[in-house]
């Protein structure tokens, strides 16, 4: 049973802070470091976090880093394209061989979220600061622990509504009501190869999202669930011909 | 409810049969060729089947062939990586767009099956002509219909064995058992997008696997599965803005 | 590839349009004569469609009534406990063996939903009125189909929120926006045995949810998907031995 | 981060060990006694373990002793039919409230583990002491946490084949290969209520299979994975109205 902490890396593209003067206001040290504090705040000494952004050579994201990382945290938005395939297909092998990923919000559109789904992860959107109603459909499941009833409210979101182009979830864990009219499956987990993958919907970077409690704390759960516990297994991309059978083939004389 | 035949286009890459003789012995007119009899056995007047294969123009996949497409059926293996990306990109879009898609045997190493899957799709192998027992573990399931027990046998076949590196399947149909000592998930489905896909595994090219009366019941039915019922619904890889509300916002004035 | 009609039997508990004017006013002659006419117009001459209601002899659920069903409806709510065990274990026991099972709207607390379920099968509820918009979350689903857009409204309602109390569904199909501010998990579908089980919400005795075109449609749409496909296929619930081994036993001389 | 132990009850009907002297020899002091000493071993301070069997008062799971169970292990074969059926709902209605639930080979049949699955739990079986290979499908899953490679052998075995007459497993995590020709989902999980339920094929009474180290580990890993980790949530069995909405109707005046 091991107690070593889980190393998070927070990646944010961290653009909007830079250019809107609102979002510059709300996170005026960038999302990346809310995003960083709440799971510091919820999972204490279970975890060591760092941050890595766009900008950054690799996007802060070197063989290195990833090599150093249980799970990684994805926000994206408007510079989804800008993120180098290169890079794109080292997360997807680190996913594969075990690292967790958490994408939020807009990084529904994140290259490195659509490949792993294989889908084409549109939505539907609406922004005139409607209430979101979260209900939890899976009241036993780790990534809700700790809410103090059957849902959370979110006072003014940007709308996200379904159909939500996925493929259907392992795990559905929350479902949102709109007060416009929509519902969406705002918390799903997808295994893929050793990893694990959690999307969670919240996140609008104009309001103020990753302050509320209830998004913190579902933000460091969903961490904690997706991170490895067989830590490094071996994985290959190749398929290995197995020369020697493990049982003898009387029929075939092997 | 429509009784429009369902229109199946067999793709085939049709290498071997060009370069191995005892492939060219068991399929002379080239495997495809016996899978579309295969299909128009099982399913009679509901299926009307065409072929397409690598060295045609556009691998015989043009827009207007896969737009009069319901199910197409995919059988690759050396040369994956001849399938220009463009016709994998349009072969994508119209599984998300509702099209049926039968991969079978070392397709689970095509381009395409790994871009809908999102992960690495290996497996292990070994070719000492093994028996295979399918055992089937969804009974009800309209794939497994007309099976006369609970299983079916091949009795020389190349292994493919776990770790079979796809998502957890949305249904499991087939278990196999390897004489030596293996076993695998031979018969799954996933849904993408509007679209179904079913892997079945099956099929090595110079074993007779094409010939045998469960194979071919199995690949008809497996067709007919993942034939599109609501025809052609509209789908759009974009993510549209919904202005209006569909219910009024008290709250906020919409 | 039969083309025997689906005989389907549409079971009502039959209590409330003899007790309440209302009920009686919206269906003078019982709710089942109209989900038995939504049926037969959705589905035409693919289905034979008879009733059966809780006051007759053995509650109109024979053996030999079973054994001529392929799918049978189920609409209760006030007499649930009136229903015997006996005929309770019965029908179970032909879900097992592959007659399909359309659970409707307060059937969610009967005795063969529950048993098939192995949870409590509760929910909220609240009867105001309100409006209710069904999305579709499975859009290629055959329960889906002839959908003329993402979702389809009741205009008033009594509402069933989450917490539903259910195993997670194999296939979700419908989600429920709810004016008052809950959501729903509003169709659902589970295989049980060679049986499927498909739950469908709306349904209230006061409100003419049964003439609603929607609602018709996927009734019939449900009929269609659960009914068996591969006829009577033995089933038993005993487990047992084998003693001769399918394949010889090198090590142990069996 | 709660840190107390996990509180684990390992119920066994503990009958074979009085009457077959094989099994005596095999487990002097109970296998309730080896089971027990095998989840210490792998979880070690993480978990408490005490025992209850079936002769014990209420079969020893009194409501105090199941208030105080976090996790229930279920191994039962000949007695069955002896375990009382208030129990057995006791034991249902608090795996619905979270406790976690482990049953083990011949408990397939036990009559908790049919409540909560809804099917026949039937399966087939032959006792030649054959040569079982579990083959690991999910290797990132805590369960599988510590497999040195992708599978385990156990030498002497009884027997477990498909069709396993079961609800489609929410996650799968292994498949036995056995040496005369059949295969088995040997490790299945479900979610029933806010519990977890995780069956676990090995067992056989007259074989050492609670000695073997990996069926050891995954015992213990087992019982990790379905404790609950957001302690005693309420939850009832009761469909609670909520009489004022959470959000305003306006278009009818709630």
């Amino acid at each position: 049973m091991s107690t070593a902490p889980i190393r998070v890396t927070v990646w944010h593209e961290y653009v909007h802070e830079k250019n809107k003067p609102a979002v510059a206001k709300m996170y005026p040290h960038g999302m990346h470091v809310v995003m960083k504090q709440a799971i510091e705040q919820t999972l204490g000494n279970l975890a060591v976090v760092r941050t890595a952004t766009l900008e950054e050579p690799e996007h802060g994201l070197t063989e290195q880093v990833l090599a150093e990382t249980d799970v990684l945290t994805w926000w994206g938005h408007t510079a989804h394209k800008r993120v180098e395939d290169a890079i794109v297909d080292r997360v997807h092998q680190r996913v594969l061989e075990g690292m967790g990923l958490v994408v939020l919000h807009s990084g529904h559109y994140s290259k490195i979220f659509k490949k792993l789904m294989g889908t084409g992860c549109g939505l539907k959107w609406r922004e005139v600061g409607e209430r979101e109603r979260l209900w939890c459909v899976n009241p036993g499941h780790p990534i809700a622990a700790g809410m103090a009833k059957d849902y959370f409210e979110l006072e003014h979101t940007e709308m996200y509504g379904e159909l939500f182009d996925i493929p259907t979830p392992d795990e559905l864990i929350f479902i949102s009501w709109f007060e416009g009219g929509d519902v969406f499956r705002s918390g799903c987990v997808w295994t893929r190869g050793r990893g694990k993958v959690f999307y969670f919907r919240p996140g609008h970077e104009t309001y103020p999202i990753y302050y509320d409690e209830n998004v913190r704390r579902v933000l460091g759960n969903g961490v904690k669930y997706v991170a490895p516990v067989t830590g490094r297994s071996p994985y290959s991309l190749e398929a290995p011909q197995i020369k020697v059978p493990l049982s003898p083939i009387p029929t075939r004389g092997v």
